[in-house]
């Protein structure tokens, strides 16, 4: 495991018209005065742990080693669900353990040393902002605490005990499908373009030359960027994130063709 | 009072559509670069001094003592009110003279060492960012020059003459009110889920073991944490700030049931 | 050209809903940790060039000397415009070479050393974040990595290949123009206070004691701060950022009269 970068990110549904987010990096700086704190987003759409998972593992990757990443989407505040924190692909997540981490544990097992990965659940207060935590509020009182002393270079272990990561929470979610001439897959997610975010992942098309996408009744014709095809015509491309994307050269797919979360998209080889 | 903490935090209603924020931490950052810049929140509805003050008085507490706390809302800028820098419950406060530190003012009658608070008018342009200062951007030309110094380490007394602090701007905001049968209180603020945070506070409830609290009709028993009661339910808490709100269980109480801002809430003890 | 501040200043198109700009941050600090990173806006309206390059030049003046401001609107990623950096007015420059930079272009010439301005393609790879960029998300691929570097005092020479300053775009804006009484311009901008920006700078108006601005029907008499007229009264005033204004005392002036972008406003001497 990588030393700590000094960096916490965090990823939260807590908006930005309240004071939630400010109160979390108080208490972080109140730990560790030199941490810097990197804001992934904080619009996670209310109680989204979906989005939540999809954004935070579209953005972990591009951080240090050892940056530990706060992720805050949390329903069951209060409940029986686990405070955890988690030592994965080099880097530290610490929230609920609620499925936020889907794809953080989903992609771990695609590193060589992924044996030396591990979890605990958040049961030792000392690591607590307070020996009496709120019930709705665990972003302040256990999270942002843990993830100072994290990236602070306080062992994890310390944190609290042991959980097997086969036994943390995966979300279901829909999966890509082959097709006799392609493959079946839906929206994920909407950027603030209108862009359509699949769930058919680069890997699924790479042995592929080219292809078509389908949704809406409309075809997407695949290109390698937005402006290959003239300003306001539809295409499809390989987004930044790795997923394929469904985008109007100059526009708002979204807008465009009336698309929402979900919907089908069909995809052809040519 | 405390060494400073090199940390500055902005509260404002400047929003985020404009570079209103971005130069203030420029020039924040010209004075001294490596002071920590934390936004509390910029979403302030446009001119609301009440929910300015609202949202400081919930962030302040959970920072460092010698933080400079910077809030400006402030509809009277270049006019007569003036601008103010404050010491106060371990932290220095910077902005407009308009009840913006209501909360402040109010809570640091409770601290011990009150004595020692003081406040002046910011009257000395030597720690200005310019000796003309524009009549429309305080925010820029002396707040945020002025909270970059007292961060310094530059004693508060330089930046102006003392004020009494008796004589600062408060507000007059409506107080919960005792009942025959429990209290009586409004909407003081909405947060992003849809909870309403009430004016009645943890401290008006201590010695009540439970209650039910009824707004538009309906009824929200108390709970410990919002998952206490079936999804979709409504419930009633002592909120993370410390004030009694109302809530659905995984809901948006304000869409549920049509409250708004000042909505009145009634408490019954049981 | 002044030694790097240490600092990089973000303006984009992404929105905060997305993990964009967390990217950006995740490759800035892997290059370099103590880079204190600025956000600007991330809310221009997608893929308007020209509010962008407004943003732009009301905030860079306002940090300090060395700072490297990242500027991505663009439109025309993965296309044939270039990206470029420049040193100008002693900051540097980060984005595409699609107008983005007009004021910084139009502003250098005043000032007197411009002779030491100098651009680059951005062409070296071993500046980029990965050799291979993506064609859709230049921001991280070259142009937050470029920013990081040139922040940790990498000559901009070693980044590219030479440009002239003069062969970059610049953007069709329209003018202000005398008229027999006056001036005429237009609404360039609307804050979010509803305060109407227009392109008649404070230059223009500096000869003449006083005037009234007229737009939808409507006269806005000269003042100097919005607290000058009663509550709800429209007044007009050089605003902070040193552009003539069209305002409502309290209130909001783009709701109160209906005034869009690009709508005709009349200066009359008096």
């Amino acid at each position: 495991m990588a030393q700590p970068s000094g960096i916490v990110t965090l990823l939260t549904d807590f908006g930005i018209e309240d004071v939630y987010v400010g109160v979390m990096k108080g208490v972080i700086l109140q730990i560790n005065p030199v941490i810097a704190i990197v804001d992934l987003t904080h619009q996670i759409p209310p109680q989204n742990i979906e989005l939540g998972a999809f954004q935070l593992q579209n953005a972990y990757r591009h951080f240090s080693p050892g940056t530990v990443h706060l992720a805050v989407v949390d329903p069951g505040v209060g409940s029986a669900r686990i405070p955890i924190a988690l030592a994965a692909s080099d880097c530290f997540f610490v929230g609920p353990d609620n499925g936020i981490f889907n794809w953080v544990l989903a992609n771990r097992l695609l590193a060589s040393d992924c044996a030396a990965d591990h979890a605990v659940a958040l049961d030792n207060p000392r690591y607590w902002y307070t020996s009496s935590p709120s019930r709705t509020f665990h972003g302040r009182d256990i999270f942002a605490a843990v993830a100072a002393h994290l990236a602070s270079g306080i062992p994890l272990s310390e944190m609290g005990q042991s959980v097997a990561i086969e036994h943390l929470v995966t979300l279901k979610l829909p999966q890509c499908q082959p097709t006799v001439t392609g493959l079946q897959g839906c929206v994920q997610a909407i950027d603030r373009f209108g862009n359509l975010v699949s769930n058919i992942s680069a890997a699924a098309v790479r042995h592929h030359r080219s292809w078509f996408a389908t949704a809406a009744g409309r075809a997407f014709p695949y290109c390698s960027t937005y402006s290959e095809v003239p300003f306001g015509r539809p295409l499809s491309l390989i987004g930044s994130h790795g997923w394929l994307e469904l985008a109007v050269s100059g526009g708002n797919a979204q807008q465009a063709y009336g698309l929402a979360l979900g919907d089908r998209i069909k995809l052809t080889w040519i």
